[in-house]
């Protein structure tokens, strides 16, 4: 049922440009065979009876799924990755929470090439129910975890649904986020980077652009691959690589810092994480910005810039700053 | 890592004209608020460290996913909701498990708005990790699960990887096959049909067109909402529902039956269960279709023809009969 605070139906197609593309397409990279033997037959109910389920068999796991859209006209033919943070998946860079155009768009109409990943055990990418594969529980972030962890509003607004004053999350259309939750494995943090890197070796030069957890996934896989990865955003990482100096061939950065840190804890510290290793950088030579978005004069912003309400300025400026790399030719 | 049996990296870029798109977006439907009380923390293990996570808090459970594509010039607006099988998602429409265009490529270029969904429990929809929401365990299908269901051979066949004479499946990439298979519920059927009619009713005016288990999902939501399914189309359907007589409104229906029927007992017999309730229909003097595919010429489909070296034939096929309905006024 469509619920009282949801969103108009179907945006994005009033009023505008037509979008040219050469292709749209779907692929799964890496990932590995596993079999199950040697386990019972199991009942199965179903509302069409009980029947008997033989989970020996063999499977694929640990594979990430990628939608790639390729403008008819590009500015570049690296394509640019999007990379997920924890608990979500790709649609974080779709239509945003309150029916906005998302980033995908935004970037394809730029005229960038756009790799959508889900990786391993997120969305389309699937995720292992097998016994014995994968350790631990999985978690699911819920509303008021979402509220905090994205910055939305502190531990008292959560009681009365009262965000940060200026907050520009769209809070009205809370459930559409809250939809985009899914499962994780907290354990499963090492498989996501090796899985992320079977990607960006399979693409062979990339930009990422990773949020949160995903943007740390993606530093650590531009570490580990420099020679494909020709740029790297970072929004509001965490989980960065720890090195006394950065390896050869590490890329020009760009990390988005947005607004309310100073209201959590967690956040500040993370933050100071990622100034201390922008600085490290610079100290090397790396070209290691920083997009402090209040500092330019933005307010408002939560830890999920794409689905704020100036998600489209903020979209600018990181278009910017891959066009200013572009122009000094660390990729074509 | 990838696999000496992958496909090309990203086909159906090359040679093909421009796909001019009104728009590319996305939503969630339906679902519901669910709150987790009185559950202890729990320990979690990652890479950085040991935290707590606390579960209590609101999620929302059993929404639907789509992605909706909107060519800029359209033979009709009325959609085309494409409704993936049991243990699928929508990445089944998307390219081929041996990289050539999918279906829902093949139809937006025949100029239909296409909506591609993934049901509640499955790919992006998310799903439910909480204690004591759903019952039971899910079941993922393995590969030779997936050999014996889909059709590609029979039980010995699988032990050589020797298919059907004649089969068009891919099997060359039946790893790229296996990678799509996802976690089910068996017994969330009911959920899964009740998240459907609420897609349905969403949209208002829609074409359905579902696979397999999916078939019948659609055939017992258009029976439910028979202002809102203006045609139906199932490929090789299973859990149609059962009435004495179809219901008022009920909308004209093409079921695609593919090879090898008769090399399995449980397709055997839900293909003749398909012919009765065609029958039944065309009785009450309703458009129910047969597209047997063997009969008409076409052999070596298995039952995923979406996946098939002639899926464009099928695809084809079934865009003739869908303009044949729009002719006679089903939709506009």
């Amino acid at each position: 049922m469509t619920q009282a605070g949801d969103p108009p139906s179907w945006p994005e197609q009033a009023g505008m440009a037509e979008l040219r593309l050469a292709s749209v397409s779907s692929r799964y990279v890496g990932g590995r065979r596993v079999a199950v033997r040697g386990q019972p037959l199991r009942a199965v109910r179903s509302p069409a009876g009980t029947y008997q389920y033989d989970v020996n068999d063999a499977y694929y796991v640990e594979q990430a799924y990628m939608q790639r859209f390729v403008p008819a006209e590009r500015v570049q033919e690296v394509p640019v990755l999007l990379v997920h943070g924890g608990g979500l998946t790709g649609v974080c860079w779709e239509t945003t929470p309150d029916g906005r155009r998302g980033w995908l768009t935004g970037f394809l109409r730029a005229g960038l090439p756009v790799d959508v990943l889900d990786n391993m055990e997120r969305g389309r990418a699937g995720w292992c129910s097998l016994p014995g594969v994968w350790e631990g529980e999985p978690v699911l972030r819920g509303e008021r975890d979402m509220w905090l962890t994205f910055r939305i509003g502190d531990v008292d607004g959560y009681a009365t649904r009262t965000a940060f004053s200026g907050c520009r999350f769209p809070v009205r259309a809370i459930d559409a986020a809250l939809r985009q939750s899914v499962p994780r494995w907290p354990g499963n943090a090492d498989l996501a980077t090796a899985t992320l890197a079977d990607v960006v070796r399979e693409l062979g030069s990339c930009v990422l652009v990773g949020h949160s957890e995903g943007g740390g996934l993606c530093a650590k896989v531009a570490a580990a691959c420099p020679e494909q990865v020709r740029a790297l955003v970072m929004i509001e990482p965490h989980g960065l690589p720890l090195f006394p100096a950065p390896p050869e061939g590490y890329p020009p950065q760009l990390t988005v810092i947005a607004d309310y840190v100073s209201r959590s804890a967690v956040w500040t510290r993370l933050m100071i994480e990622v100034r201390e290793y922008s600085a490290l950088l610079r100290r090397h030579g790396i070209t290691a910005d920083l997009l402090d978005l209040p500092a330019e004069g933005i307010y408002g912003n939560s830890h999920n810039p794409m689905m704020d309400t100036n998600s489209d300025e903020v979209a600018g400026l990181i278009l910017d700053w891959l066009a200013a790399r572009r122009a000094e030719g660390a990729f074509a």
